[in-house]
């Protein structure tokens, strides 16, 4: 069965389309196994499971919509090509599966658009067209010149046939983990969840399918909420992958119908989840992938086989620097201290000895005198130092204050 | 063959033995499945895959030959328990194998450990001893306690057992891809080099197989040119896993034998690796673990199938912050220039549009006035810009050119 779109019994979101797409996407997916986490098993007294898509070719889970919607295209269509409008991994999944499929791509990107992703877009043989400041703008770019060179739109979620692709994930993981109680998945407009949760519960009703949204940007639980979909009036979050006003009406009827719940997670939740996941299974996700792991603290997991999509890693390497930085002052792992010292020699030395025998480690280090004009506290120190952790700081500040001096936290900068 | 150490027919670093520690690691091994590289693949015209030992258990392959130095010893050996010295990978090796094996465990780890790694070690159960400043302080400590104790030492890379054990992973690479041309190993002290080298020339003497050290640390390749063991008076690189002044001696005369070239890299071409295995493969890999993919651009590779061993994943965080940095500057990613304006209204905002309209994004920005008298060139702008590289930072700079100032290049920082 070549060609789906010739096919006219073919339905998609049912499990004859699921099993097929499942064989189908083979072709063009690496195999990413289930990852057992030690570290969140213990932690909440169950069995998680990570499904590690970051590592997925393209760096995301999107090359299987996109591979598996050319694939219920007829001869002609997939003639003419494709087009789409992205700036993420959307963008890199339809012109990864297009090339693989042979298919010509043409993928409008907005003009801000950092050129690497360009260029990364344009190493899979895409045409790159830059149109608009906005994503709104590419979007309407997109669907003009679909019109125009009568090119097949690949919408980013709001796709029954995308949807049915991105499904595969969800074949993978009860293949690979039959007995698997609930599958948690991140949501941005809703094509990976709908896909997801249409399959798993039309195999196995008693597997149950959780969406996270981040707390910036949750259209979908609104949407649920509301019965129908609703946009946003705006989105903010560091989940940027996740960051959409308006889920897609299409998929929305099996989200419904077929997801058991949707929680929503905070900035934070998601900093904490990278650190985990960068120390423990030395793998980049980005902030919108980890989105299923920050969740686990909201659920009732105790006890179940659970399997977290980690559905992306494209997460810009400054970026990267940025969110372990704040991770590790949000554990206290980094912290600076200000202590105003007596204009004597020998107080410096004094705090770096404290310091030094509490097993801290200095990070940075400012000295500004003349802060004051009392020459008791006419110093300023300021330290940035490196703890294991919320007791190691505690241990290390009243050590100075064994000094008799008096730490004040200031805001970390590294 | 429950006991090997009661087996008097036993020997390691033979076929027999491979095939048994192959099987007897599965029972405490994640699997780590080869990682084919299109980015490399494409780079050195061969195909390339990677063996993940970053994402075994504990963070790297350590584990393997601790778990299979207990199985070779005694029962009442194993009653008694193990005892080894390190601050490094081989601490939570043996105490992660102990606690699976169910045996007692002994650390000694240096005064100066990062709390941190004490406080993992000990999570698997193991008792830690902080003994002596320095590494050999620890080691002498360790072999004292083996002594007073009783208990087995389980060297790091000097015990044919735990080489046999290390093996295990030729064993995997052949097994998954039996026509592999070529393996390529980083080398410390030479127990993982010397197992999986003895592995693959007994099963197939086609396989070739590539050592490779840190260039600050190349005990082994001095050892092999001088026909026998030798130290080095220092070691310095940022592949601190691999800083090992001397080859183990009892696994000398297998490199001998079976590793058919020893290359050294730099550390700037570590740094590189990093780059390229985060932002392609989103896995962490510490820089003794990318020796084996930073020395494919010295190797004769085209047309082959080349296995890049890669050994562990255990990089502090903060050092991987440093890591990324130093490398986006290698790769003119980041760059920092110093340009010195007239004091006039309005120089500032033409520079900063200057950079913006080449796409150039700003990461830090400083403007320190009254550098200079000179009422031309009278303030300092030093400008820190994020660009897609070395072609995209001469455009940024022509940009600034082009309005009559000169921009000088200064140390980045970030």
């Amino acid at each position: 069965m070549e060609s789906n779109g010739t096919h006219e019994t073919y339905e998609p979101m049912t499990l004859p389309a699921f099993d097929e797409a499942a064989k189908k996407v083979k072709e063009v997916t690496l195999e990413t196994k289930l990852i057992p986490s030690q570290l969140l098993s213990d932690r909440y007294s169950c069995q998680v499971f990570l499904k590690p898509e970051n590592m997925q070719n393209t760096g995301a889970y999107k090359v299987r919509g996109a591979y598996y919607k050319i694939s219920t295209m007829s001869d002609e269509e997939r003639q003419r090509g494709l087009i789409t409008a992205s700036a993420g991994n959307h963008a890199q999944g339809v012109a990864f599966a297009a090339k693989r499929y042979g298919v010509k791509a043409t993928i409008v990107m907005p003009t801000t658009t950092p050129l690497i992703k360009v260029d990364r877009t344009r190493s899979y043989g895409a045409e790159v067209v830059l149109a608009g400041d906005l994503y709104d703008e590419a979007y309407a770019k997109a669907l003009e010149l679909a019109e125009e060179r009568g090119l097949t739109f690949v919408h980013p979620f709001n796709d029954l046939d995308v949807a049915t692709g991105q499904a595969s994930i969800a074949m993978e993981i009860i293949q690979e983990l039959p007995l698997v109680d609930m599958i948690v998945v991140p949501i941005g407009g809703g094509g990976l969840v709908s896909g997801i949760s249409t399959l798993a519960k039309a195999l196995n009703p008693r597997i149950k399918v959780v969406g996270v949204e981040p707390a910036g940007a949750a259209c979908m639980k609104a949407s649920l909420e509301a019965g129908h979909v609703v946009a946003l009036p705006k989105a903010s979050t560091i989940a940027d992958g996740t960051a959409v006003l308006e889920p897609g009406d299409k998929i929305f009827p099996y989200v419904q119908e077929n997801v058991d719940e949707v929680v929503t997670v905070r900035d934070r939740e998601v900093i904490d989840a990278f650190l985990d996941v960068v120390e423990t299974h030395k793998m980049i996700v980005e902030a919108s992938g980890l989105l299923s792991v920050a969740a686990l603290k909201h659920l009732d997991v105790e006890g179940k086989k659970v399997v977290c999509v980690l559905s992306g890693g494209n997460m810009d390497i400054l970026t990267m620097s940025t969110v372990v930085q704040h991770g590790l002052i949000q554990r206290d792992r980094i912290f600076t201290v200000s202590v105003l010292l007596p204009d004597r020699p020998g107080e410096l030395v004094k705090v770096a000895e404290s310091i030094a025998s509490c097993g801290g480690n200095v990070v940075r280090l400012e000295h500004n005198q003349f802060v004051n004009p009392n020459r008791n506290a006419a110093v300023e120190l300021r330290v940035t130092v490196e703890s294991s952790g919320t007791a190691h700081k505690e241990q290390i500040l009243n050590g100075i204050r064994g000094l008799g001096l008096d730490p004040q936290l200031v805001q970390a900068i590294l």
